[in-house]
């Protein structure tokens, strides 16, 4: 069996109402957005069908993430309200079931909006003096803090107190450039509840909880949405891929970011994930 | 820090407008209904606060499972409709994804309601005459099949044909009297995945889809319910409380199951998985 | 980088004064021992090559096993001797630590001869009336039980009592002809571990072990033998080569079993598991 | 069952011939040697029981070691030929599998030493300028470098290139005062392990490889020393005591280190790691 890559994105998303965007390897990649997706974004938008991003980060804000989206000619083309990431998610359970206090992190400062904006009070780990005064940990992003240091602090902070340890981004890591990868805060998390013994609550694909957001949020946009009326277009099959299958809607895999044209066939044969299309970009 | 254990299920409970409960260890175990159960849930039917339950179950349809809760006395405690089982979820995948075609699996044949019940064909793996005929696979349940037989002929079969294997349960033991536990299809299916290397596709607790399944379900029944309004009762950490908790909902813990009263503080801290109340059973 | 593979493996074996051999995928497969293999090993046995097998295997005695290898012309190949069994690993272990007394097993009642020469009286669990009266219980074979009742039986024992749980064979699955596999009793065992949740006490490739206790053997015979004068010949990278690598013995991978030609290089680089040599099959 | 404490280590330690002694949290701890434990090693001295230290350390050479275990009064407790440690072999891998060459690592500039010794040129991680020219990666320690910086340095140059990988220390932390922990390079390297996907070659506890070894030096000295006059002592029953059981020779675990008296009874039980004896300290 050899992959039939569909020759035109376009083509096939046209019959779609709604596309759901992974954010790095589809829109974007290290330089900001890739070349070609405004025009992509635009036609979408012209022919009435509506774009949203599903993200695992929680580096910073939807409003923030927006900026990325916004195009000299074509204006703000994924507006923040279309923008669910995996921080949103965090940020709703830390809402939910924290609800006040101080909470705290790892991560850019940045990537605390997801604490402020439940109603809590960030703080992070090399300014914690209180561990017990403490209601939740967020283990936010990779940067913006001294992994010898924090890390070990972290560790030692959770296993002392017994509080919600929440991790906003489930990926183990991103590309940076056509080569290169960084280690996310999930690999981090990985790490850090194998010494501390306990359980992490993760958030972002493949879970399918991000997509039920997603999709709640388009509901109240289009009330008479269908799950067939929806595609899900990513460049990772154990996250966009896997996630979009179980939660029911169409899935789409491009081979502009994670996985490699001339590894795409082997990938899907060796997992077993199988996207409903395949494309070399969604440029096509 | 020593435990709380609330000294009543009912003070606290009537004060939700929707309770989700699991089934085994909480309002049955292998012998039926708990006794005194039945009473508990009428007292919420007359309260006007609706039952549902939660069950990673696929080993028969929820018409079935219905007859559980149904009570000389009372009648239909908990009906067909408000029964959510990780099987639905499985047979919504079917439904959407697979959509018609000859589906393997292994369970009882009661278990075969969901591949039935999605449009598709079930055919007993040990009945399988033509593999590249089926567009999907499913491990339901772990009786109504030649373990030895049948667990080496779908290791086979996955390893050759490049399709969907739906796993409809995700627990990896049950509960089947004070002393005992049974081998769910949950570990048959991580033991199948170690040998055929694909990725298998899971549905049931603690994932939070089949929350929002059960939640969508509450909310066509009560469209202004919030999720502040719902308690979901379990006797497991690692399944209904932390799938409660990441799905954004109150969770109380029961000592009727799982969770030993001598040690539900220890796993408490052990584990970091934090009910909202811990109570002995659903009968205080 | 492209693989190379050596056009004979005498060329480069003669070189050795002994060759460890896996026994499945190298010597025979389930049809027996595989055509040509005699010749090969006569021809080492010729040259003053010393042959040893090394195999993750508990169902029979090497007694029995220096059948297999036993030919019309040749006469005994590899006598029992020469013959490195997993299960005398787990004898080894039960007559140093557990020293005497009855000893649960799963598996074929010829495997249970790795208890019986520890000096342990061996119990099928079927027939287990007392609990508390083993001294130990032992995974030895995926044959010669009912798997349904056997399994379960053998995950509420071993709940309940507190003694050391042996696995006399860690492989997941083994070839048993060109296309299929079997469930080998280390998949069982992975499974009931994550239900019981006690450490299993495992014997086999990779661990070095098995080739110190080989090394032991071979020293005996050869005081003045070298690592370096060692090769361990397997058909696949996760036991056989990594396990010889890690001892610091050189392997060669060979074709015939599990590793296909077609995969050998890609499964190289994708594993980070490097042969010192690779051959299609020893008889080159 | 309640825990049996045997009231005097030395007692029953006295009917050995050799002890072998875990390091941390049983010899010493962060602030060096344990008060009393040189008169408990002068006193196995004085009646002719040999004393050899097993660690997971490559942090510096056995030479650097042995000044730990060097007293005032009583001397060289320890000599450096009696201790053993990981990073011994991860060189004798290095010197017989690799042989010469460059060879990258991160850790500290002593920890370099276990490259050097098997005959290669180390070169830490961040100094690396031709990655094509490596033999071999070293995990060595968790100090001496940067972990934001190295870690994804080596990543990225792991990804890359195909080439033994390999980690002188499986412990995922170690105590360094009563209440914290600090993060050991195992953990750093079951990170990476997950991002690269190659599979790292570890040497150490619980692995039977550094008994082995151990041994091999002890009957140098000893030519008739026998497995049942050898005790191994530890302060952890995942590693020192499983180790020790699984290579057939008997264990004491003393209180003084990773395993809280409190709890040594349920983790005891919890694993079913099973050791010999069981002993408050080695000064009892």
């Amino acid at each position: 069996m050899s992959l039939l890559i569909e020759p035109s994105f376009w083509e096939i998303a046209k019959n779609y109402r709604v596309i759901m965007f992974d954010a790095f390897g589809v829109l974007k990649n290290s330089h900001g957005i890739i070349e070609g997706v405004p025009d992509t974004v635009a036609r979408f938008r012209e022919a009435g069908i509506a774009s949203y991003v599903l993200t695992n980060d929680a580096s910073r804000s939807p409003q923030e993430m927006e900026k990325t989206y916004t195009h000299a000619r074509h204006g703000a083309l994924i507006p923040a309200t279309h923008i669910v990431s995996s921080g949103m998610l965090a940020s709703e359970f830390l809402a939910l079931k924290v609800r006040s206090g101080p909470v705290g992190y790892i991560g850019k400062e940045a990537s605390a909006h997801y604490v402020r904006v439940a109603g809590l009070e960030p703080i992070p780990v090399d300014r914690v003096t209180d561990p017990d005064s403490l209601r939740a940990f967020c283990l936010l992003d990779d940067e913006g803090f001294d992994w010898f240091l924090d890390i070990n602090r972290a560790v030692n902070l959770l296993r002392r107190v017994n509080i919600p340890i929440v991790v906003a981004n489930t990926d183990i890591a991103y590309p940076i450039d056509a080569d290169d990868v960084a280690v996310a805060v999930g690999s981090l998390a990985n790490m850090m509840e194998g010494i501390v013994r306990k359980t992490f609550i993760r958030f972002g694909k493949p879970d399918t909880q991000i997509f039920s957001f997603a999709y709640a949020r388009v509901r109240e946009a289009i009330p008479d949405i269908k799950k067939n009326e929806v595609l899900m277009v990513g460049d990772t099959l154990t996250t966009d891929i896997i996630g979009a299958n179980k939660f029911g809607i169409d899935s789409a895999l491009v081979l502009s970011g994670n996985t490699q044209r001339s590894r795409a066939d082997v990938m899907i044969q060796a997992s077993g994930i199988i996207p409903t299309f395949v494309f070399d970009s969604v440029r096509t």
